[in-house]
């Protein structure tokens, strides 16, 4: 590694302190840091850089080429050696049309397209930003990192962890991760700490236990995570040209995907990959049952844009829960709300709720398009339909939904659709089941 | 489509049929079809065509450059236009080097690759095949598609018939399919059928469905299938610069893999892209629980070369299985057996038993190695380490191994290793986490 490349730097102070031997990810002045790097790129690299991402498409043996995300290096982390990454094959490769139900559904004609961000070794966008940290604790010699988590993340860390021969604690609330995410821990040995309590009570004992020194944490509080997620907004710039969509559609939960795609964006508007001037809105959808971001940003939005300071006073952290089947954004306390907040404003993006019934419909509307969407995907095209519907985003826009992951993480959520037919034959018979069926 | 470019034709009497609008993949004389096409490659097309092959890996808005199967189309259905296919980007883009830990277990300092063929919109490698048998289906206008199915091609089945807005009707073995699979299918809104049997009863019945016209079936029986598969072969010969590697390690379940792999090196090397000479042999392995291409197989070769008739005549359907974590290829009455006998004496490949207990610790490798493997995955990775300490793979060898699907499909087999330590914390504050990870 090359450590004077890449640092942190407080948002709230500005101070700055390394990024290589820290766990202490927040400030003494209780803000939350961001990764800065001294990229060495120049106006005249920016042609020369867009053939090398190019190139680097095609994959080959180097990690650069084997991984979506370390396809982009120089934008992500260019103060680590390949020799230190740690990848399992991590990035998008594939973004899909929405099919034509889907977009009707939604309604605008929008020009919509889909990120499908399950399709990794742990089946979430986690990854994507994992790799990052850990590739980041793994060159600092760590031998032990840590997560509070809804599933997603300790799946990632777990995965990751034994990648790089590390040992992985995760922290989980009791009762509220699914067995198929808890089946993954297993896989990879992570050690399992159920907490009685909820994600937030998690969060905040990883918090202090990072403050204290005591683990690495690998939450989205560690802002090597976002470099890692900005690959999202990377990818679909180069899939067009080099020029932004008009919007992104992400859920919102625990802010890590609002805050990685708004920095993404200034990112390759401040190197000059893409215009300098172009809008690209983030569209963040909470769900009824813990929306504390979008009900403050309601409160003090005329026509679709806020004052940062404004809604930073109006935003409270939500205590009391609702029920809701997009589990993993159940977040009432989300960690990186004040970076939110800063890409939402810097985007003139918008926050909206989805009602529960609107999201169930909203998955069911992705799973009958042949499409495995999990129900936080479901979330953020549900609130992609009310922004077309309040006018936040003109009709035929380009617009790319991330779907944070598989549907096969939340099994039950599916099964209580009761989408298909269930029958049972009375015997071995063709003849038995063809009386089934009707022919 | 242009249906004078494919047809099938049986392998055993020989006679050819069309290839669109029949339902009958069984020939009269009980033998399998192949696919065969005019391809309309010349010798002198195949550096052009290297090329174009080159070019599609950078993803675009042609289904060619967005799927990885389709990206090989004038291999696998020059019959086919653009605007007949059913996509949903399948196809493998990021192959995986094995971990250490995974290629010091196997034994014999293999450069040891793994294709992560779980990592698609289904969770499997089907979708590889399914998007061709679909595509084929819906030029052709079928409304409904039928299978039968121990998990993977019912879910492949249901979200591709979703994308094509067709029907789906999928058979099923009572009790032997995981919640998680069947959680697809309502997903995608299948029709499901249980039967009181065993996949082969299910297998029998779609076959029989299907010979009478009722249902097109969506199995391995129908040979489009196959050609989608042999997207693994040409991927990976693009990734090694046109050429084969010494083996391919595949689990043996319907033999669809076996079957698919060894075509795709045959075409490949009939139409020039590779050396005509080259040797890659298939390293096919089937589980304690259903092994009977395995028994035959054994019981006729002499130092890993077997004749084809000689195993024919050997081979016999198994009717009472044993019991395996590797539910998804426990079939002993495989359709594409005599596909599979072809292929493996065409690679001078081999097929292996895996012991239940050598596969539930390849299993556990992987896992340990973070990649996230299903126990078919496993089961590949035993016998691949059986045949190096066998002889039959000499001492730093290329080898890839195909992982079929993602370990998010069997939570319970995952969650039965234990491998983590599980702890219940107390409360809800920090000390008492600290307390019980010993900081």
């Amino acid at each position: 590694m090359k450590p004077e490349l890449s640092w942190l730097r407080c948002m709230r102070c500005h101070t700055t302190q390394p990024l290589y031997g820290t766990t202490k990810f927040v400030c003494q002045c209780g803000g939350l840091y961001d990764v800065e790097h001294d990229f060495g790129i120049r106006p005249a690299d920016v042609p020369r850089l867009k053939q090398v991402f190019r190139a680097r498409a095609l994959q080959g043996k180097d990690v650069k080429t084997r991984s979506r995300v370390w396809g982009f290096k120089e934008f992500i982390m260019p103060s680590l050696d390949d020799s230190e990454i740690i990848s399992l094959g991590e990035g998008v490769y594939s973004l899909q049309p929405a099919g034509h139900s889907v977009v009707k559904w939604v309604g605008g004609h929008l020009n919509l397209w889909i990120i499908p961000e399950g399709q990794t070794q742990t089946g979430s966008f986690k990854d994507h930003g994992g790799t990052v940290a850990v590739s980041v604790a793994h060159a600092f010699g760590i031998q032990t990192i840590a997560c509070a988590s809804t599933g997603d993340t300790s799946a990632m860390a777990a995965a990751y962890a034994a990648a790089a021969g590390m040992d992985c604690v995760v922290v989980l609330p009791q009762g509220q991760v699914t067995n198929v995410q808890i089946a993954q821990l297993h896989a990879h040995g992570a050690r399992i700490i159920m907490v009685p309590g909820s994600f937030d009570d998690c969060m905040k004992i990883v918090k202090e236990l990072a403050a204290m020194g005591h683990v690495f944490p690998i939450n989205s509080i560690n802002p090597a995570r976002i470099e890692g997620h900005m690959s999202t907004v990377f990818m679909t710039a180069q899939f067009l040209g080099w020029r932004l969509p008009d919007a992104f559609a992400v859920p919102l939960g625990n802010g890590s995907n609002t805050s990685s795609i708004g920095k993404g964006i200034r990112t390759l508007q401040d190197l000059g990959f893409v215009d300098k001037e172009s809008v690209c809105k983030i569209i963040a959808t909470q769900s009824e049952a813990s929306n504390p971001l979008a009900t403050s940003w309601q409160k003090c939005q005329v026509d679709g844009m806020v004052n940062a300071a404004e809604w930073l006073e109006q935003f409270h952290p939500q205590t009391k829960l609702g029920q809701t089947v997009a589990t993993a954004a159940r977040i009432g306390d989300p960690v990186s709300y004040e970076k939110v907040v800063r890409e939402i404003c810097a985007s003139r993006g918008v926050v909206l709720t989805a009602a529960e019934q609107e999201l169930i419909e909203a998955t069911k509307v992705l799973g009958a398009s042949g499409f495995s969407g999990c129900p936080q995907t479901g979330q953020a095209l549900a609130g992609l339909r009310r922004a077309v519907k309040d006018g936040y985003i003109r009709p035929g826009a380009t617009v790319f939904l991330v779907s944070t992951a598989t549907s096969l993480k939340f099994p039950d959520v599916a099964t209580s659709f009761g989408g298909s037919l269930v029958q049972t034959s009375s015997s071995t018979e063709t003849s038995a089941v063809a009386k089934l069926i009707g022919v």
